[in-house]
């Protein structure tokens, strides 16, 4: 060859990945957990096929013949053979359908367990009709029709048994949703897997294939409603021209039972109605509001509403003109009330006014329970902060009695590692839904503030903030799809376990294989703790790099506001670390029910893994472990690191498992997640070193680079900021 | 169903969409060009069966294990069975590698057919060797045995013989280039599909199968060296942390023949190397250059060198400290030169202190001939102005006898409908090359200055600015491939026919049906003359839309500098329109020599096509057509938006000869299309008729919307910008 190879290690990478070019077929990801690969265990094969001969779809309505199709290409994939669409009921008959569509399934399933559906839910039940054994798939809607057939197939993609089911499933969620955080130019805020795949500039003529595909995937996991836009917003999708193209995408996922939403900009009525205020009480904003959500109607007659960002971050909102959140969410829910719309209203903000960004949400959003219409949800993010890799619960969870919460979550990794890290995000969207508000006293989880439960609430939901970007295998990390996928099995059932949805996802995704299953499981489950633990271990919060969020920097203390500054939040000096919100500090733990403030405020009973977050301590503090304070810190830093080495090592041992090419994927991400889990850790202790100036604890290995090394760092180019 | 459909239209055509979801594999348009679907005439297949039993191949370099590869894979796929690799010559041999490395070879290919053969060139030959027929790739490199490669498997996609081969094949030109125009941040200037396959963050720990695919194509057609960053250009990436990325693709393109060049900011010194100038006659600067060199050296041994925008449009360069071009450029010549390094610098300069933008290249660059260093190409855009749909030759070609010109051709469509539009580039780059420049009497075509026959230059070669991006289909358009494939195609060998290269391009891409292959053609080699009437029509040019250069906007006149406006160009007065650029007005004709003066400048001899770009002429005046300009203007505007309506209907009568996923996305985007194509006519002839006052001719359907209404538009989030 002409060329010397400058890097040995490089090219034999590349030879592996030359053997796998030219594939005519690789597993790029696309298809996500709705792979339908013929099943390779003979036995169980036979069985299916013997169980399945034919499909009866009864009605014509487009969402049943989106279900008609998945039926058809799943089983045609997973049984390796046609199965044929009839008329006629035969031995092994599916029958899809509305119970008032089917007199066969009205025989067999009464009104009562109908009734247990409710309006989206759906019954799958093995019966003997007439001499035939067939599986009836039934719903009280078209669309829960489409959920079960969903669901049957994944009975099959888990290899589970099909010859006598009797499954009843609702959703323990009313609003299941996305908040995509997509600009107008295709940037992606928070995005870490290339550009928006809503591509507005060929829109409405051009429909890009992937459209549809994302409407199935999100019917597959039950996600019901998309909000489009970026939270901060702009005003011109709500002009005609842009609305015509969002009615193409809701006319894409209307049959998979979608509805879209868009973010409304508070100054629009300025920006693109040429009005001189945006002010709430205005008449002449309001009537421009109500004319616009009668045009948005005219233009998409199923229309979810609005999600709104104001008065945070520089966004605009009624407290511009001296009004208050809910006369900004009142005067918008009155405009879309007519047509059934609803307004979401973030509860994302802070001030540099407070001495505790903690407490903004709360305080601003506590004296205005009971002043929002009924079609207004407060929409609150999991923690106080903002998304941490561990928050505790935000204090509104409970103290909100008369006002519909939705719980906002945080799928795209914007503080865990952005999309080259392996986190499986359902423990830590577990450990918030667990948590006890003592709101109603004892077992007021937030699982049951947010369901409606504890308060009955009209409205109840969840949502996530899409990790979603055009990559071909939509989410950049392969393993970020199990985080979408999570958010949307948790909306549905919020029962299920973190194991339960991981089992089920790495099937579908990857292999059945029970020693693959087994160990990719327990990397899964390790993950989130792992990355807790090198990143901000204790309750430590917000160490990000400016801006971008990418990496460590606990140093930084320049930028123009306090509280965007990591000093702010981990508050080290010669004494110690820690944000204390105690009594003798900024009391926000007030903010909490005392059941809750009680057991954080005191020293002994507070959780440690939340401890900085409410105590500032001695560096020398004696820890549950023994270990000092001090030691603990670097304790835990080393741990996390070892974690996702021993991850590492466990994925390397999978390889004859899976296909070669997201096998790579993931092993190359998996050694910039290693090295960048050393760079956390080092920055940080080497950082936070220089205040407690105690040195390492025996035994580890020591940083190899200087702190001055790492606060040389700079990204300016990181995406997604 | 739940929900009423409110676009019955766009319903239908989502059903239609619908049968195709949950395809296993679809037809994504990632293949390019290297489908290697099996050959389905029977016969056919039976005689390439026939003639071709095993692969040999002499020699273990990574360039001859990748032509391996692409030869087992090929031909696994063309062929429908696996041909394995042997050490002995069989019946049906393919026996592939360098003469040097086989004595079978040399015993049938005389040293001086192999010296034909140059130093990329490559030999196939049919022949029979102690009595068995054995074909010979072979080169004088390995990279010759690659291109061999390709070219073989070519033979067998566009369905020739294979009987009795004797090709020998090198390319015309020495540099085969492409520049991308990507930024550090992913962003295309002028990308319209996607952002850049560079995914600067994640390198170089992570390596996108997609390089080695990208790496693949390009040596497929001949590129052999690719500028990877914007000339609009930032300092950033000669630093260590990117040079180390960049080291990882240039690792990867190797094998594949490819060298990396980079973009150099000229105030790098400055903004990286905390230098107080970067005045090129200063010593600290040299020396800072060259050690930049140095180490960029050390991390790439084969790096192509610098890729140069200065002094233009805000870029800094040399004559911010009074020196010129060629100072500015052997500075850096001198830095690379002891690496075997190149500079490409580039002529595309325009000043607002020129009383025509057409001038300022040739009146910067003509009195610098002679003053460049050997290792310096000046590269020079095809026309005189910006990659207009048309433009005539920039006269700097034939004009700069000592010095090597390098050929800059846009692939990108910034002017040319950019993603949605159907155009096949060829013929414009054909009729650019095959213009006669006059320089050293007749015959003097631009091709024999840019292959530097008519000079005898050092350098030469070719570049196109890349359409390429992370759209899975790579270009946007399905089509835009065709304009990548066509630029290497040309680079390798500009005598092709434009007709031949699409005839490959479709037979390779789509199929070798050849009612499809016929009908395809047609549209293709019609599709660059339709827009060029539909959009700037008899020497019309730079109409477009500020800035985005999106849609129409020749009534524009608020850009700070009057070289940016539409009206700069135009020129239309209720005496006619175009631009003077004959003695009476600008005299830039005379900047051409003389017989292509003479010509262009006397109104009788000017062909019509240029006519607008030279002359300001009346709009009564008389066509050689008979018509006025007026007329003849109207009547280009509907003749162009006629043939894309032609091109459509031609396009939908071929739905049943190829895969519906492609067929569909052309069909929508030929849709936008003929959208635009009415926009563009109607947008300018309203506008022009505001001065000609002229009714349009009769027998033609008026425009549907006003004047006002085509200003009224606007595209703040056009992509591209």
């Amino acid at each position: 060859m002409r060329y010397s190879i400058a890097n040995t290690k490089t090219t034999i990478l590349l030879l592996v990945l030359l053997m796998s070019s030219a594939r005519l077929y690789a597993e790029d990801g696309y298809d996500l957990w709705l792979r339908y690969k013929t099943v390779t265990d003979g036995k169980l094969l036979l069985a299916y096929r013997n169980t399945i001969s034919t499909i009866t779809v009864a009605g014509e309505s487009a969402t049943l013949l989106a279900a008609k199709e998945e039926l058809q290409n799943g089983l045609k994939g997973l049984l390796g053979k046609n199965i044929p669409v009839k008329n006629l009921l035969h031995n092994g008959s599916l029958l899809a359908g509305t119970a008032s569509q089917s007199a066969v399934t009205r025989q067999y399933i009464s009104k009562e367990e109908m009734a247990s559906a409710g309006g989206e839910g759906f019954i799958i039940r093995s019966v003997n009709h007439q001499g035939k054994n067939i599986i009836i798939i039934t719903a009280n809607n078209d669309i829960g029709v489409l959920y079960g057939c969903f669901h049957f197939l994944r009975l099959l993609q888990t290899r589970q048994s099909i010859s006598k089911l009797a499954i009843v499933s609702a959703p323990t969620l009313q609003l299941r949703l996305l908040n995509h955080w997509d600009n107008l130019d295709r940037y992606v805020e928070r995005g870490y897997a290339g550009i928006s795949i809503w591509n507005w500039h060929t829109l409405p003529d051009y429909i890009d294939p992937r459209y549809i595909d994302y409407a199935r995937a999100n019917a597959s996991i039950g996600i019901n409603g998309v909000s489009l836009t970026n939270v901060n917003a702009n005003a011109m999708v709500l002009t005609e021209s842009y609305l015509k193209k969002v009615a193409v995408l809701a006319n894409i996922f209307r049959p998979y039972g979608i509805k879209v939403y868009l973010t409304a900009r508070f100054s629009a009525p300025i920006e693109i109605g040429k009005l001189r205020t945006a002010d709430p009480l205005n008449d002449t904003v309001q009537k421009w509001w109500n004319d616009k959500a009668k045009e948005i109607y005219k233009w998409i007659p199923d229309f979810g509403g609005f999600l709104v960002k104001a008065n945070s971050e520089g966004q605009p909102g009624p407290q511009n003109y001296g009004r208050d959140h809910a006369d900004g969410a009142n005067m918008l829910a009155d405009a879309v009330a007519p047509y059934k719309g609803i307004v979401m209203w973030r509860a994302f903000v802070y001030s540099q006014q407070s001495d505790d960004r903690f407490k903004q949400a709360y305080a601003e959003f506590k004296p205005l329970d009971g002043k929002f219409r009924k079609n207004v949800l407060v929409q609150v993010k999991n923690g106080p902060i903002d998304f941490q890799p561990r928050e505790p619960f935000s204090p509104l969870f409970g103290a909100m009695e008369q006002t519909s919460l939705l719980m906002e979550f945080q799928i795209t990794q914007e503080y865990l590692g952005q999309a080259t890290h392996l986190v499986y995000e359902a423990p830590m969207f577990k450990e918030v839904l667990g948590t006890d508000t003592y709101a109603k006293g004892k077992g007021s989880t937030v699982a049951k503030v947010i369901d409606g439960s504890l308060y009955h609430n009209s409205l109840n939901g969840m949502t996530g903030v899409s990790n979603i970007g055009n990559d071909r295998n939509w989410t950049g990390h392969p393993f970020g799809q199990a985080n979408w996928y999570a958010l949307g099995r948790l909306a549905w059932d919020y029962n299920l376990s973190s194991e339960e949805i991981a089992d089920e996802w790495i099937r579908e995704t990857f292999s059945n294989d029970p020693s693959f299953v087994a160990a990719t499981k327990k990397i899964m489950l390790l993950s989130h703790k792992a990355l807790v633990n090198y990143m901000t271990p204790l309750g430590l919060n917000h160490l990000f790099g400016n801006g971008h969020h990418y990496g460590p920097a606990p140093w930084s203390n320049n930028l123009p506001r306090p509280d965007w500054n990591p000093v702010y939040f981990h508050k080290a000096d010669s004494f110690g670390i820690g944000f204390d919100r105690t009594v003798t500090g900024t009391n926000a733990l007030d903010q909490y029910a005392p059941e809750v403030r009680e057991q954080y405020e005191n020293l002994n009973t507070c959780d440690e893994k939340y401890l900085l977050w409410f105590h500032h301590v001695s560096w020398k503090h004696k820890m549950k472990s023994g270990r000092t304070l001090w030691d603990e810190l670097c304790y835990y830093y080393y741990k996390g690191t070892e974690d996702i080495k021993k991850i590492e090592q466990q994925w390397h041992q999978l390889e004859k498992h899976i296909d070669k090419e997201r096998f790579q994927h993931v092993r190359q991400l998996l050694s910039i997640q290693v090295k960048e889990a050393e760079w956390w850790r080092n920055a940080c202790l080497l950082y936070f070193q220089t205040f407690s100036k105690i040195p390492f604890p025996a035994g580890y290995e020591k940083p190899d680079k200087s702190l001055e090394y790492y606060k040389s760092l700079n990204f300016p180019y990181a995406p997604g900021n």
